[in-house]
């Protein structure tokens, strides 16, 4: 990576933390002055048009962080019934921060999305959730073909209730800053898994 | 009620519509009164310290309207496996923005919170998320008591399964502008309640 394309890419990780706590609308280009330490002159130099570009490319950023982690945990468990257990223990990293500060990039951005209709990001984050909810129906159809998972099982039923509870599962261990909220909703989970999924 | 009364509470129910769609951090003073018509020194009259102290009056309000619904509901619904049934149908009352537009007052303020610890506010969601949680657990706990719900049932874990995926089915079926998703859940749910918890 060339020096420029070095300080691109930490503009957007920084960037990304700033917009993912306090909200992609509620956020000013000075406050990501102020949060990243950066000037003016240096974000306006990699993003010409402004904050809705550094926007964008930060969520980008912010949902590749989280689909990586996923494609890496997959690598290792091939069972469908696993996979959706691991689908769901991903969401664990989500409360540490560590990544990410400010829970799930894709539930915040929603969030806000009812409020501006017809902005890019509205369009990116229907994307990003898709992304996530057909990952899910993939796995339990890929499952059935194989023999993995019960053949009455409804594909998307499952995508909907796993991606609902687990974003919620998020926004209630962030809000209380107790991951337990997240463990229950990760041990109903499992036991459907294991009770009426798993053939 | 008295005139200045009517007035007070007619500001509380206009605003409480703007914050819950654009957010309490995300709206100034200004956006209030161009989204409600109302003059500042209106608005001051009522509420002297500003903004914070709106917000505060216009959450509550929030909260009281789906927890007033909620009260309405079980005066006719009393089997617990039924009152759980009907304490996710309420969520769809949220989808079509007839009585406060945007979505889950709740979740909506306890996903901006987690940037601005310390603010009344967040006390006030964190009380508000405990109370829709404590009706869950009561009605597994009473349901237990009564011989309505099956007495291996964990009630943290029903309330936290509850309310997480039904927040989340909210905020996905509010992203896509279609009710499905939120229905799915509620099968899911329902589902699970005649097979699992009613005794």
């Amino acid at each position: 990576m060339s020096k420029g394309e070095e300080t691109r890419e930490m503009i957007i990780r920084e960037a990304a933390a700033v917009f993912n706590r306090f909200g992609y609308f509620g956020t000013s280009m000075a406050d990501i002055m102020r949060e990243t330490g950066l000037e003016k002159g240096g974000i306006y130099n990699h993003f010409r048009s402004g904050k809705d570009e550094l926007a964008l490319a930060a969520f980008d950023y912010a949902f590749s962080v989280s689909s990586n982690r996923m494609g890496e945990v997959f690598k290792t468990v091939r069972h469908a019934a696993d996979r959706l257990i691991a689908f769901g223990e991903v969401f664990k990293e989500l409360l540490d921060d560590r990544v990410l500060p400010g829970g799930c990039p894709v539930m915040n951005t929603a969030i806000e999305a009812d409020a501006h209709p017809g902005h890019p990001l509205v369009n990116r984050v229907r994307e990003a959730m898709t992304a996530q909810l057909d990952m899910v129906q993939r796995i339990v159809e890929k499952g059935i073909a194989r023999g993995e998972i019960k053949p009455e099982t409804d594909a998307q039923t499952i995508a909907a209730m796993f991606v609902s509870s687990l974003e919620g599962g998020v926004m209630l261990s962030k809000l209380y800053n107790d991951s337990r909220y997240l463990q229950r909703v990760l041990d109903h989970l499992r036991e459907h898994t294991e009770m009426h999924l798993r053939a």
